[in-house]
């Protein structure tokens, strides 16, 4: 005779047990750590709990079709079905039970973005597995015999149907406890807050009746821009999501001089502080209110940013930050109440703020690390984000290594002659003619390039107004490709002879991308900023690549706004990043908000991280002696074209003809730099 | 061979253990759960781990005397002597190391009140566990090879040093913790709250340097008076007392008119809330400037108070306590940070609510058990505390039961033609001659009894202005004893003849107690006030040794003001209380007061009392269909004469003569009564 157990096996996760017949679906998938979300604890009202059943029985790893292995809908189901509508092909697992073996698919809802959930680059499925729960309970009433108190009660039914042992109290509930158990008639939801198996669980929040949704904020606050956004944490779904610019910006425009505001200014950190949070206050109505959503009804919030915004925002002086030895105030993650750092959200509702990973390496980073995996993945991985530091993170599940490269502000286009932000009117592409040295280029909010019909007409709309940082880097690398810089970065004069677009500036030349209202050219200084930036990115690469051993990276993830709109073939080419199949160079946008997303839906990403910082290897590049000779060394561009297998491919034939050209050797081989 | 290790025995608590040659003697009482304080972690710069040293060799149970059996003062120790003082017989049981057998006696500095210590109740002694450690440590600097943050690292050194993993912190920290460190050139002291083995311990507070202090307070909010005591949670030491009037007694004298008053008015609890809490800064203000201690250093606070201060104070509407079913929002113990709820001490402190144990018997009563720890004992314990409410707790080790009963404020002398409280001018004691039928009498503020030679003088200095508490029992139970009223509570017309103290009002004759510038007198309806409060405690009381099946107590421990000041032997000649060898009826004084000092200065008990109320059986008086019965049966005085043999003792031959007389009847048996 065979065991009366039934096999069933839950996707996607894959996770499977033995299960007695009429084991509630529920019951079976809680047993395995299969997240399923159920608010109203098996009484079919909540609906959240729905999975979809392949019905099935294993034979030789095939399941073969039957349809006895599931129970009927019952009347519970019929109901929910009548009130409130069940999709096609779906059960309630609280109700439905095991009759045979099964496959349910637990549906996934839930896409965190493409990058995370790409299923080329890992088959990760990103499971839920929020801090809050949202437990309805019907509470008993007092009773003189038993004089317990109210909040005693409810204390003893969240035990009894939701195994909550010990639940800890917020405080600010047991005043409202009575009248929220009188206007529910007894019956109430609980918010509990569970965020480490550490931690005592806590009720936070309660609502009266079946309360049926709860939210959450993710938010990255850059010292640029603050992005947020709003996710249910039952369905996973971003309801809405908002930016606004960080309004510290007047009190500096990079982060050192905002530390430097803080040193000379007693209340100054107190006024960025208030201003921050302030913003983020707003963004959050704003994203409340395009998601119909009451503020109230946000119980978690999640944060990042690098490590000047983390202790700002948090209410830390960032003095220490600002010289050596970058001391952070805290690096490990920070918990605190919404309300003891005066976000606006409820009164019970928690701040989870993300791990730093050094003083120069922040919440973000780690976010970024997060949402990309470096440290899940066999292949070495580099994660490059680029501010005014670029922060990196290299590595792979064995051993991950980070860093910061002071690359300055060029790369924002704020140390360059006619470099602006990315906004309508900035050239953002730029081709040049290797014969004629002309160029062609985009312009942002006109559709065609510069040699298209219509382009004048659109441009004049808009108003050429300058070139932003992704235009800078393919600038620049054309400029080399076509032989107007050498490999040392010098304008070659004698072009003048071939171009009217070589101009003379003094000793220096320049070249001209754009004349119309303004002159918009390329200067002998803009390549030195672009030069000092990319070989201080470079050089801290290199560190992290010695640190390893590795002469290679399988994987390159640019995040942030600059990594989105470079052009990896010429980052490449300006040698910004090391040698790698351009297939697996990747923009992966706004990693950090994604990380902090992921952080907010599931729990188990927080010890994650946080594990993964703690392992990661920290380089500060100002104590690394090498870290001169390799930035004197990648000032050059490209930085060994030898070595850059890739990059061969990249610069296709014309183009290494004019290279060999260039270089002054044969089949792409550089000559020795004499200096 | 012996084993080479040394038997060590730790007095009073009598724990021992065997540890190897050489180990600290702090190390041995760490490891056998024998609580010594020390804050400097076992650099012999505390000085709190003070131990004395009786050595010795067990030999048959004997102590040989032997002086090798401990180490040689060090030069640590000597450091410390030199620098500090070490008082003679005293050694640091960080620096001193078990060499052989040796009994240690951990100096018991704390006495925590002669009830709780008393020696001939029970043998426990209080041993001092706060929930606060102070935990002095040095901290690595930043290095910039390991970028963990400030905070980080000092947790790093708290969990190397003092074994706290997984530290949580108090969020109001962080932004402090940068400039504490270097105020203390890296060397701190830490406080650590850790309630219960249930939660993880805390970081509330943290000083530059060593910080050898720290203090906590205990209050217990009378609906009357709010009394304080501030006490040092290193060596228990009570510092500074105070008390005050409950500012709440303008919005109602007794706690039903504080509940109605809340009812009536929209803003009644927040203002009663706001002003119990100004009360208790104020006197916190005031023990802090006796004891010349700051509020910063407060850390910890234990409150107590019946049901209705209790959830004023917390901030909670009262109102639902106003009616049956008189549900509390919370009965058990209630955890919060000070500021949260206005309480001004250090911003990391924390607040310690004792449970509830019913709608009418609060967190005071629980106090007062604990203090009087009936739940400790074999004997049958009798506990009453009364005020408006008598709240009555009786049992044993096996098994307690709980109620209150409604007295009303008769015992208080609200309802006493000439009743006061206890103030100057008070006659506080009566005895009536039975011959004459003359009184003599004490007043407050007067040495003499008024038959003594002087005391009109005095008296006329302070004026007679009324009768408190104890003095009502004391006239009535006289009147009753000289014959003057009936076992009815008649007063006596026929007593007129023998005496001109016996007046006539109408239909009721009335007994006059003193003539000066006023009458004090005592009338028919003072005595039926009396009668009716004295038969609800004692039918509450009957209620209880039913529900136990028992039909006599062997200790009866009278709490609060008022038992501490009434007469046992009066109390039990109106049978308020039942028959108990008056050697084992005890006045305890403000037993709530000492509970709470008693869970300020040990966690365990906080643990002790919420398992013994849980454990606690509830009866509700208003619920139980026999306490009518009991009321009216109790009405008459002495209740059941012939079935108290301590009152027949009491009541000595000339007395029962006239109780005889009285009575009708011989040998104290009193004849049936006929109504």
């Amino acid at each position: 005779m065979t065991s009366p157990d039934h096999l069933v096996l839950f996707m996607p996760s894959g996770k499977r047990g033995r299960f007695a017949t009429g084991t509630p679906v529920l019951d079976a998938a809680r047993e395995l750590g299969v997240y399923v979300e159920s608010v109203c604890g098996g009484r079919a009202t909540c609906g959240r709990c729905q999975i979809e059943v392949q019905e099935g029985q294993f034979a030789k790893h095939k399941i073969t079709s039957s349809n006895d292995h599931i129970s009927p809908v019952g009347p519970k189901e019929q109901r929910y079905d009548r009130v409130r509508g069940l999709p096609e092909g779906r059960r309630l697992s609280c109700s439905a039970t095991i009759q045979g073996d099964l496959v349910i698919d637990v549906p996934q809802d839930t896409v965190i973005n493409a990058q995370v959930v790409r299923k080329d680059a890992d088959q990760r499925h990103i499971e839920r597995n929020p801090a809050i729960s949202m437990c309805y309970v019907e509470v008993e009433e007092p009773d003189m015999e038993k004089p317990l108190g109210d909040l005693d009660r409810l204390l003893a039914a969240l035990e009894r149907d939701w195994g909550y042992e010990k639940l800890e109290v917020d405080f600010h509930l047991i005043p409202k406890v009575q009248k929220i158990l009188r206007a529910g008639e007894w019956k109430v939801t609980a918010a509990v807050y569970h965020d480490s198996q550490d931690t005592r669980p806590r009720l936070i929040a309660l609502y009266p009746g079946l309360k049926n949704e709860a939210y959450g904020v993710a938010c990255d606050i850059g010292s640029t821009t603050i992005a947020i956004h709003l996710s249910s944490l039952l369905s996973g779904r971003t309801v809405a999501s908002s930016g606004t610019s960080n309004p510290q910006i007047r009190f500096g425009e990079d982060l050192m001089s905002r530390v430097s505001y803080v040193m000379m200014n007693p209340d100054g950190r107190e006024a960025m502080t208030k201003a921050v949070r302030e913003a983020i206050n707003t963004l959050i109505g704003k994203v409340c209110d395009q998601g119909e959503v009451s503020r109230e009804d946000i119980l978690d919030l999640v944060f990042v940013g690098n490590p000047v915004m983390h202790h700002l925002f948090l209410g830390i002086d960032p003095t220490e930050l600002g010289g050596a030895p970058f001391a952070l105030a805290v690096s490990g993650a920070v918990h605190t109440k919404a309300a003891e750092i005066g976000i606006s959200a409820n009164e019970g509702a928690r701040v989870y703020m993300l791990p730093c990973i050094a003083g120069h390496v922040g919440a973000d980073a780690a976010a970024a690390t997060l949402c990309e995996g470096p440290h899940r993945q066999e292949e070495q991985m580099l994660l490059v984000d680029i501010g005014t530091n670029a922060e990196i993170v290299l590595g792979n599940s064995t051993r991950t290594v980070a860093a910061s490269s002071p690359t300055g502000p060029a790369f924002e286009g704020a140390e360059i002659s006619c470099g602006q932000r990315a906004a309508p009117g900035a050239i953002e592409r730029v081709r040049i003619d290797k014969e004629t040295l002309e160029p062609r280029f985009r312009v942002i909010g006109v559709d065609q390039w510069s040699d298209e019909e219509g382009f004048a007409e659109e441009a004049a709309k808009v108003g050429i107004t300058g070139i932003c940082g992704s235009a800078i880097i393919e600038v620049v690398a054309e400029m080399y490709l076509t032989g107007i810089i050498s490999e040392d970065g010098v304008v070659d004069g004698n072009m003048a002879a071939r171009s009217p677009r070589i101009l003379q500036n003094g000793r220096t030349f320049s070249y001209l991308l754009y004349e119309g209202a303004q002159k918009i050219t390329v200067t002998q200084n803009d390549i030195r900023a672009i030069q000092l930036a990319k070989a201080a990115l470079y050089a801290g690469i290199k560190l992290l690549t010695d640190k390893l051993g590795i002469d290679h990276v399988d994987r390159i993830a640019l995040a942030g706004a600059f990594g989105t709109f470079i052009d990896p073939k010429y980052a490449m080419v300006l040698g910004l990043i090391p040698d790698c199949d351009l297939e697996k160079v990747k923009a992966v946008g706004n990693a950090a908000g994604t990380g902090a997303r992921m952080s907010l839906l599931n729990r188990d990403y927080r010890r994650e991280i946080e594990e993964t910082v703690r392992r990661i290897e920290k380089i500060e590049t100002a104590l690394e002696p090498k870290f001169q000779d390799h930035f004197v060394a990648a000032m050059a561009m490209p930085n060994k074209v030898d070595h850059f297998p890739e990059l061969q491919k990249v610069v296709t034939l014309p183009v290494r003809k004019v290279l060999e050209d260039a270089t002054g050797e044969a089949g792409g081989r550089r000559r020795r730099r004499s200096r």
